[in-house]
């Protein structure tokens, strides 16, 4: 049998010519050890790949750890929702480890409902903060406030590299983007036109840093690799009623008769995709992101040809224990932590399970 | 703050009524309680969704525990190594609960070493057993050994669901061949052509099961959608020199000159990928298996266009772990544990290093 069972500190103290004692200072990190010893210990330790055994020692302490985690408020079954359902899914695994877990939600169309949020993060004065940085300028002002009180936080989703987290968790948008085009175009179909539909919110522009950056990767797939193609562009109001989206549709596909081919860069496909089958239209293939359940509806209904993913629940869960991690035990954390950019057809759809909780 | 923490065996014991001795004889499933109070307790704790502190009861038991694994012996590199990576990744995160795994090879082209594996499981009586099935035959005989010893296995990569594994893991095959027909007829060309590179071994087919399902997973989406396509076949025996495969490949190429779409259902399409470099072939369109490095050469350089892939470290790590957590914590095992059916391009694969354990 191979021997996977755990070295004990006597075993390393006697390799390192050291007391147990010592060995136990330099795990825990405390003073009174000789330089030399040090060296010595920490070179066995890193010889003989040493775990110690963090779990009980953690299990056995009776510190307590919070962490506050900041969302955009949401639906249940939108793309939040999944992120949400993964940040309480790893939540539950350190509950053994005294870890508790506190949301706020700010309205992202009322970006001074954020302040609120900095005012209980700073009144709570948590041990890590998970932030979703929507809204930049906003976001700038809360890390301000960490940095003074030293709390670390974790941007999810969207990254704003300049303000410095522990880590970011999410996708490289401008690549997600870039792959986008390459599929949308590996279509069998002639034309040389292609739509973008935007959404946007009150006559602004609601597109998020990541949408703009998955854009600006399209973009750059289209230049590079269809240079011919025409781009057009149509922004389809949130706040519309149905009757009146359609009505926008409509007057588009009247206008470019000939057009096969359309992309959006968040969630929102499934309003496009329920119009095309609402119009009986054929022959316009249409690309869009998340596996929602109304996306995927369309997607096995053919008004959608593909969806692309970035495992939402992964993401809340993998920042939760990160976190959470380097918060118990110590643990350094990897700075970019991209999600997969998975592509999703009605043909492979059913095996992402886990992409939507099943 | 939300409370997440835990609740105590003694809030559990007031609430139901009953003294703490009395809530821990349930939670361990001891005699010596009566049939209300059980039932008392257990509506209690079904009611506060209460998990037993099983990380810290599993450390303190001094209770050892082994599981033998069972692969084809496979170079480093291959698509087994990553496999065996996975095992070995989630074994050490359980070295802490005495857990002990050992590997046992078989030469998948000469059959009887298989018996050594049956026999040397028997000696070592382990307490679980994974099995790569790619031998029914002799998978057959081990499993009649493993059921008389009441020992669990689960099969991995390929399935024998008449053998009832306690678990398998690995992909829908079928539907993965399926998946792979619809992407590769995605391109846009001409032409009633495909052909299926094929690997055969001593002049014998080597084709596992797995490959067997996909190739008929790729014919039900021919038949379906393209049903004027004409599939071409080609063996090549492994056994071969790389000249005398490439003679046949060229011969092939010169009888077919107008073919422009090929598919490999094994891990080998990096042969093919290479040989259309070697003879600067253009317009001939390549869809295999597995994140191999040299089949992500490939992939980048263009020669082949698309790689499925089935995230053989997470294979390995979850059948491990699913295994360990049902020996260790008496977690009941979801049967079948499909993996995703990645598809992965030369613009999305730098996102899946954990398929290749980067």
């Amino acid at each position: 049998m191979e021997n996977l069972e755990r070295i004990r500190i006597k075993d390393i103290a006697r390799m390192a010519e050291v007391s147990v004692g010592t060995v136990d200072r330099v795990l825990h990190g405390r003073h009174g050890v000789s330089e030399s010893s040090r060296q010595r210990v920490e070179e066995i330790l890193k010889k003989l790949n040493y775990r110690p055994n963090v779990y009980a020692s953690a299990l056995a302490s009776n510190k307590k750890y919070s962490i506050i985690y900041i969302l955009p408020e949401h639906e249940e079954g939108s793309y939040w929702s999944y992120i949400e359902k993964g940040i309480r899914q790893a939540s539950e695994s350190f509950t053994d480890f005294h870890l508790s877990i506190h949301p706020l939600y700010y309205n992202p169309y009322t970006p001074d409902s954020f302040d609120a949020c900095i005012q209980e993060v700073m009144a709570q004065n948590p041990d890590g903060v998970i932030i979703s940085p929507t809204l930049p300028e906003k976001t700038f002002s809360l890390v301000g406030e960490l940095n003074k009180a030293e709390t670390p936080y974790v941007f999810i989703d969207s990254n704003l590299p300049e303000l410095k987290p522990l880590a970011f968790f999410g996708q490289n948008s401008i690549q997600s983007g870039y792959f986008a085009g390459s599929i949308l175009m590996l279509l069998a179909h002639k034309g040389n036109q292609v739509v973008i539909f935007r959404h946007i919110y009150g006559g602004k522009s609601e597109q998020s840093n990541q949408q703009q950056f998955r854009e600006k990767g399209f973009r750059d797939y289209m230049s590079q690799h269809h240079p011919d193609y025409q781009i057009l562009e149509l922004d389809i109001d949130m706040k519309l009623s149905t009757e009146e989206k359609y009505a926008l549709l409509d007057t588009f596909f009247a206008t470019h008769p000939h057009i096969n081919r359309g992309i959006t860069f968040n969630s929102q496909v499934g309003i496009f995709g329920e119009y095309i089958e609402n119009r009986n239209i054929h022959n316009f293939h249409l690309l869009g992101y998340d596996l929602l359940e109304r996306n995927v509806k369309c997607l096995k209904n053919g008004s959608v040809h593909f969806l692309i993913a970035q495992q939402p629940i992964r993401l809340g869960h993998d920042s939760v224990e990160e976190l959470s991690r380097h918060l118990i035990f110590k643990k350094e954390v990897r700075p970019l932590n991209f999600m997969p950019i998975d592509l999703l057809t009605a043909d492979n759809v059913d095996y992402y399970p886990d992409i939507l909780g099943k």
